[in-house]
């Protein structure tokens, strides 16, 4: 493998690449969890939390993957036999339709036109014929991991309140966070959900909810059994193990910590800007590369395109040959197709801890492996995403 | 502080010491989530999970704490409305049950004797009253970690069995797997429970579950809406995610890893072993002191005191001032009493990674504390657990 | 910053990347240096230091940098008022030289054709008029850090023998070991040096030496006093401290048992022909920005120019505002141009732990940071380089 | 090795433990090595070197280990010809005196009374007797690790100043600094020399040395050569490579940097006292276990004794045996004896990184060993250090 060896270069659309200083503040003995330095540490990353998601509203971490939180979510929500409208865009809401079905909801997908984003108007003509307001909840990803789309969650808010509904508004920022705008309150998301290893730049592991006033009273109405989800103790608690309903997981609230300081280090809009244009300089080569052959992005309006992952159509391109010519022979690993997807499509990730020479160094690449195949395509990939770039240095 | 300043010594029981090398293990960049070495790794953790429960059953690993698998095993196996006993001997059983109530199972609660530990014969009596078998399962732990009990999980099988009854027998073994003998099958345990961050070595935030085919059969019968916690897919994956019901947790399995490789290059009976001698090493120590004074064990019944884990009732000593000593002026974190424990004991945790010199530091480190303090106990508490290991130094 | 924040990508010619291997394995607590697992490995590197400089020749470790182990080869094989040939072809050769004269040796400087490498010929006739053998060692550095040139150590060889003169030919591999082709016992070289934090992969602070039989029969002959850095029992001791003449350097140990672990893995040919790829990349990239511009390699032979670090010259552009760009707006760091070159030149280090998208990631910084600066080149020198190593790829 | 399985621990005279704060700082990739943090981090450290060695002298860092800086030192003081006088307290003074010599300097040694330290009175005799002050320098240790002598270096320094000797006054503490008192200044010391492995808390790698103005006058007389070790430019460095002559050891000054906050977090007075404690601590253990058997102190006075390292004479019992019994069956690692007091004896380092709990649980692993093997000695050698340590505790 003459040109492998080196750094492994991980380009998958999380969990995505983790600065050195969150491992190295991960690396850390076990701790008294009862009194200390643990504890002072922890209640200092709810207000952080909050900053990210630009909200006034409760913060609560949940130990799990992405999955986890979604069920949490539902369980402090939904009762079973409630209905809730799953906004189709992709894979990932429907997973957590899938989970919430699961729990005894009942679920509605309303899909998104195809290779696009949730279009505004269609959520506001199928809420307006609610006019019972069975349904309660509308769910929704700010980005779809699968997809590679972005939807205007600050247009679906316009388009719920044209409808005058009351359904609670509950938004999935797993693939978001940390990475391009988002106005919690501003847009007046009742739920949003999230996780550490994504724009968080933690190891996964971690799940986070943020529920508003209007969230918070309707868990009061619910009959559904809750224990461990249960979120009033974890937002609210009287003792430091009822934060995380048990044991706290230390390790990770030191790496947590770590990654919130990077980032507001640097800036939240600074990183919202960071993600912007390198999101744009991927869009740039892969547009190059399409002008002579198969290779396009699998969303078709550029506006709907998200700053942290990109979702690419190979055509004649043997997609999987491709990234296993990434993975072996250039270590660097490409997201794969997800669901139907697969096998005419590959991701790659541009999220949380990446800059420009981690961009370049992909897009390099994958250029050199589409040259070393044969395959169709026009050179030129970098440069494009270069000229994309270069009012962005500062 | 002339005499704190060195490493630190937790003695807390759990998250317990865990190996520099497991620490090491885990500090590891994000990988590839869907293909290489991750997968098999992890595909391997599993038959050694068998191992250490000594099991033929299945093995389900979950991202969470001991809470977290409590409600796990709870969703898998019980309907709301059934009916649970749980044998309380401390806190934990008890806190098993409160979660299944809030889950909706009906709880009964057979209290031990004072100070002591499950007494077969009240369960054989009870489930004889059980005519009409409306109780679907028995909660224990095998032992307690506040109270310090350890209790007899084959003698409460052989109660199940005098009575011929019907129900799942449902074992915590969070303080105690990796450190005291436990025989699943043998012992014909219907479903295991376990974490992480105590024998195992492990930062907290994994869980596990073992279920025998009875249990297994019972999850066929529920009504109960299930999702994340929903086990037949995590014993049986299609795919690689399902284990983990969403992104695997990375760090953590290659910590596990190490730490179960560690278990089993000792031997997981010399494992059993070194908690034994150092159990009996502690207790040793404590009985001295207590020649003297007020200090004694919180467990009368010699034969029913933890190898992993002693709470130590301290009368007339302020037990938190002892423990402010150890912890500000030695750097020794002792483990505070729990419940109504708290105030008037000390826990000290001797699980997963402990020898001889760690735990005669901490019982010098005691002694030291007592000594400054002024405290009343009998001198020699070190001397005593010397003579108490001797034999086992092998 | 808004495109910096991500991994720092280090592109100076040493110290170099290292893998997280490496520093994972130097993670490791103080260790009994008497006797035990750190003395059986230690014993077990000597064998692959040779394999590396390809010799059987004996391998000498010091704790040093490269200086340290310029003087130690110099204690042990020169004494004062003895004369030494130095050919410059750079800065360091000249480096070694003014240590060697600190320490008495009388030094002749051999100066090499401008912006070239060490002309054999020249070399040859110096040598013939050398007719009493005053000239008792020729020191010559395989690649030079500063001026990027390679020079061809067996043509050296051949002019030596030519010339019939038996001076000690002493190699510096510091910038070439584990990066190109090089053959210690093939090439009849007398004494190689080398360091830990280039191609070796291994934080700085070790230092090796290799030495010939003519090289170990002059030491007996020397006067010249010598304790820390007499190399006797440092290839030959009777008990494990003399290795080192002192307490061995546990971590950097343990960390340089990984570095060659990983390069035998790999396989030494296959390290060369990756340094070999990406050197050519490289000077692809350079050449085509120069053709619209001042940019240029500061060598002119193309066979001279190193494959592991590349010196580009930047005539009208103002080479510290280029790397200032890079550093501060791309956390991309370019090595500094070195002694006369300082101002005028740029490094790019591309040696050790270094593959496909380090390189093309470096490269398409630089572009961009170009691009930003509106500096006179012509774009497409990542093109350039893809097609220069495309099918390199395997 | 039932009781075996747990933290080792490292109670060898150093290499000592570190503290995982120390190893995490140097956890680190590479970095820049012309500009940025790694040079304003290393210039902070001169300061805080002459803090700890209570200098106002010119402080010099050089990469290797104490036998490294003691030829440092020599090649910066004494001509070859010139005669030093080495106070002999056990193996370490001896050891720099061969280095002396071996590097051209005429050695004379003056030994100390058997099994004690240096007497002031025979260095004034001796002093008085050199009318024409013929020897250029006094060599001592501070601490000699082997013998495990303290000596008073205030003392000495006054027998020279009554003997009216000129000579340079130069102190080992390699075994010292960290640990107890030691104010160059003020004791008019000229030279100082010491390690990072040690006191400092620091893995093996660095030396160090300190100079008076009067030495530093006196290497302006010399005619030596001096390359690599000479220090002018290493104190007073015009660029920053010279400080270390050479490539900076990256990873090990941020490991240095970690160690010095933490000893200037505690004070350092607050460290001599902690080691005085503890030294007191294992001397009366020592003392109690010799009431009934062979064991005792090697050095025989008590204000002679080192408060870091002890050396314990064990008679009748099989010194190896009984480190070996520690070593496999209790994971301690004792120091062994060197020199002419190897076998005879066995050492306990307690240096640096040490509190309370990690001596009582080495001394109680070494009851606990001498009860296995059935030794002579008289137990309670735990509640005598015990006993000695209450009232330190603070």
């Amino acid at each position: 493998m003459p040109l492998a060896n080196g750094r492994h270069f991980l380009s998958i659309p999380g969990p995505s690449v983790m600065p050195d200083e969150v491992l190295r503040a991960m690396h850390r003995p076990a701790t008294n969890i009862y009194e200390g330095a643990l504890i002072e540490m922890t209640h200092g990353i709810v207000p952080d939390l909050k900053r990210v998601a630009r909200t006034e509203s409760r913060a609560m971490t949940f130990i799990g993957n992405g999955h986890a939180v979604w069920e949490a979510v539902i369980v402090n929500t939904l009762d079973a036999g409630e209905k809730a409208l799953v906004l189709e865009s992709g894979r990932f809401a429907v997973g957590w339709g899938e989970v919430a079905k699961a729990l005894g909801v009942e679920i509605e997908v309303l899909n998104a036109p195809d290779r696009g984003g949730v279009d505004p108007q269609m959520v506001e003509d199928r809420l307006r014929t609610d006019t019972k307001h069975e349904i309660k909840a509308v769910l929704v990803v700010q980005i779809d991991t699968a997809s590679g789309v972005w939807n205007d969650i600050a247009a679906i808010r316009r388009a719920i309140d044209a409808a005058g509904h009351p359904a609670l508004y509950m938004v999935d920022c797993m693939a978001s966070i940390g990475c391009v705008p988002y106005e919690m309150d501003a847009w007046g998301v009742d739920v949003t959900t999230a996780g550490s290893q994504k724009g968080l730049m933690t190891p996964p592991g971690l799940g986070f909810a943020w529920a508003s006033q209007k969230a918070w009273d309707k868990t009061k109405t619910l009959t559904r059994g809750r224990a461990h989800w249960a979120w009033e103790l974890r937002a609210e608690p009287e003792v430091f193990y009822q934060l995380f309903h048990g044991t706290a997981p230390v390790q990770h609230l030191y790496a947590l910590r770590q990654a919130l300081d990077m980032i507001f280090a640097e800036g939240l809009e600074a990183v919202w800007a960071r993600h912007a244009a390198i999101g744009r300089g991927v869009r740039a080569a892969v547009s190059r590369w399409g002008e002579n052959g198969p290779l396009e992005l699998n969303i078709l309006d550029p506006d709907a395109c998200s700053d942290s992952v990109t979702t690419i159509r190979t055509g004649a391109i043997d997609a999987q040959a491709l990234r296993a010519c990434t993975e072996t022979k250039l270590n660097v690993t490409l997201g794969t197709g997800l669901g139907e997807l697969q096998g005419i499509t590959f991701r790659i990730g541009h999220m949380g801890h990446v800059n420009a020479p981690m961009i370049l160094g992909t897009l390099g690449s994958i250029e050199l492996a589409l040259a070393h195949m044969g395959a169709p395509y026009a050179p030129g990939g970098v440069e494009a995403a270069i000229a994309a770039m270069k009012d962005d240095v500062a």
